[in-house]
């Protein structure tokens, strides 16, 4: 049985490649790291392949999936405010080619789970204070929109029994390591990781915003436990809200002085930015996240330990 | 100012078209009926071009607009038993051709009013007993999911400016005249049309289920209203739970039989078809329509009412 990850060059397709080599939930005889530039080698391992592919062309989708492939994470996308800027390739990446690869599994290898990485993005408008899995979307960005769009045709996909669908919205995750993107709620990373890393940085929301967060390791945990649980057990919607822990600007920060001191946190500057606010705003900052739960998948402690791991994790990469 | 209608050849468009030529609430200098097969002339009238058009062919939806259009009611659709058979098709039309209307749209006549016919059709699963704007979509036919795909896109393209997109979502149409059609709800008006034409009648549902009912003559007023709107009293979603009203079937008999007879009513046999079932069972029967209220929409008396109108309608048609 084969893996594939789209976005596999990516850091959550990076280290979701490295969870899957290591555990052994979801065994495979080849895992194929698919990306725009070909995607490093996360760990040594005869099973992994990684490959050049521009999911836009056509026939991309074809050549990625055989009849072989058992599961794919289809993590690849343009991301928010770089959607809102360039709305054609936004709906090129985001919308057409995750079409183009559910096209490809149905004819090249019916009923294989099809995980998909969707967003809190989808939400916006008039919400009630904790949004349920009865909510509407009523998306404020084009890449909100888009994730829509690929869940009603990744659960249309399903119940025709095309392919067997797993959607996931993903809280913003926080901490990723690396370098600020063109993602809306990058700075939700940077306010941390920079300060920690001796650097200035810039926060372009208030510090009273509420935002809806998860840690890497913990929702890399959940994409394989999606790929493992029964069909059964989703109901009537493969559409699941991942749990994420509520937590406003003001409580990341006092978490950061907390964890690493008041210097530290002295680096982050409130610089507001109308268009990130803007987006970044009409996405909730709190879910129920009982059927998430019930369905098994994992939910951070708090933030202070979100704080604790991602320094963890710099240490060992810093330690070779 | 130019007004198009794709699915001109339809009921409705038919309907529609004949509205706009008597009314007057709606100026233009040119009405353009689009369909697959060449579109009869609703009334003798200079203003009125009637035109063969497939619209899943490349460059159709650049060719129908151009800078002079100004409003486009866009009802060209397979309907929900023939979209569920032909999976592709109904992606190609109801789908793909939305998809390039809104792009000829977005290039020839940025901001053009852009009406769209969605459906009641989008909700499906657990529903409370009263459905409101803020209840999630979760269709249980590819009819539905791809009238909900083309919601999205066209609130996103509203969104962006590219166009003024209005989403009405349509109770199931009933009495419509003609033959039965492959839309799952056809029966809707063939338990009241055949057995009024002297015909006996198959109803495939359960004689409690509750449908969502509008009246033809309502929904085309209700097309025209939708374009003359002003576009900020819309809110933050352009999207509309058209009016309707909550009848059981056994309700629509007992209206039959109270305006036509007992003669009338005893042609109605019942046929139990679990397709057809699975299907409409799966659309709510009831809405909170005060949103639509507020914004002008009318909505139908009752279905005594509504049959009475059929009736008359019928009368005039066979008086020529």
């Amino acid at each position: 049985m084969k893996i594939i990850i789209t976005g596999g060059a990516g850091f959550l397709g990076q280290r979701l490649a490295a969870a899957l080599l290591r555990e052994s939930s979801l065994p495979f005889s080849e895992l194929i790291l698919a990306d725009i530039q070909q995607p490093p080698t996360p760990m040594e391992d005869p099973r992994v392949h990684c490959l050049a592919l521009d999911l836009t062309r056509p026939g991309a989708a074809s050549q990625l999936i055989d009849r072989d492939c058992g599961v794919l994470f289809h993590l690849a996308a343009i991301v928010s405010s770089h959607a809102e800027s360039d709305f054609d390739l936004g709906m090129q990446v985001n919308f057409d080619a995750t079409r183009q690869l559910l096209e490809a599994a149905r004819h090249n290898a019916p009923a294989m789970k099809f995980v998909f990485t969707s967003s809190l993005a989808v939400f916006g408008g008039k919400l009630p204070s904790i949004v349920t899995d009865e909510c509407a979307v009523l998306p404020q960005s084009s890449y909100g929109a888009q994730k829509a769009l690929c869940e009603l045709l990744i659960n249309d996909y399903t119940r025709k029994g095309f392919v067997d669908g797993r959607v996931l919205r993903l809280p913003t995750i926080s901490v990723r390591p690396g370098k600020p993107n063109k993602a809306a709620s990058s700075f939700a990373s940077g306010i941390i990781r920079e300060p920690l890393h001796g650097d200035p940085s810039v926060c372009p929301v208030s510090p009273d915003l509420a935002l809806w967060l998860s840690s890497p390791g913990t929702v890399v945990h959940n994409f394989i436990h999606a790929a493992t649980l029964p069909a059964a057990q989703f109901g009537s919607s493969r559409t699941v809200n991942l749990p994420g822990i509520s937590v406003t600007i003001q409580q990341m920060l006092q978490a950061l002085e907390a964890v690493a001191g008041k210097q530290v946190r002295e680096r982050v500057r409130f610089v507001p930015d109308e268009t990130i606010n803007r987006i970044v705003a009409s996405w909730p900052g709190n879910f129920d996240i009982s059927r998430a739960l019930a369905l098994g998948f994992s939910v951070d402690e708090n933030f202070q330990q979100i704080i604790r791991a991602f320094m963890h994790d710099e240490m060992l990469r810093a330690g070779g």
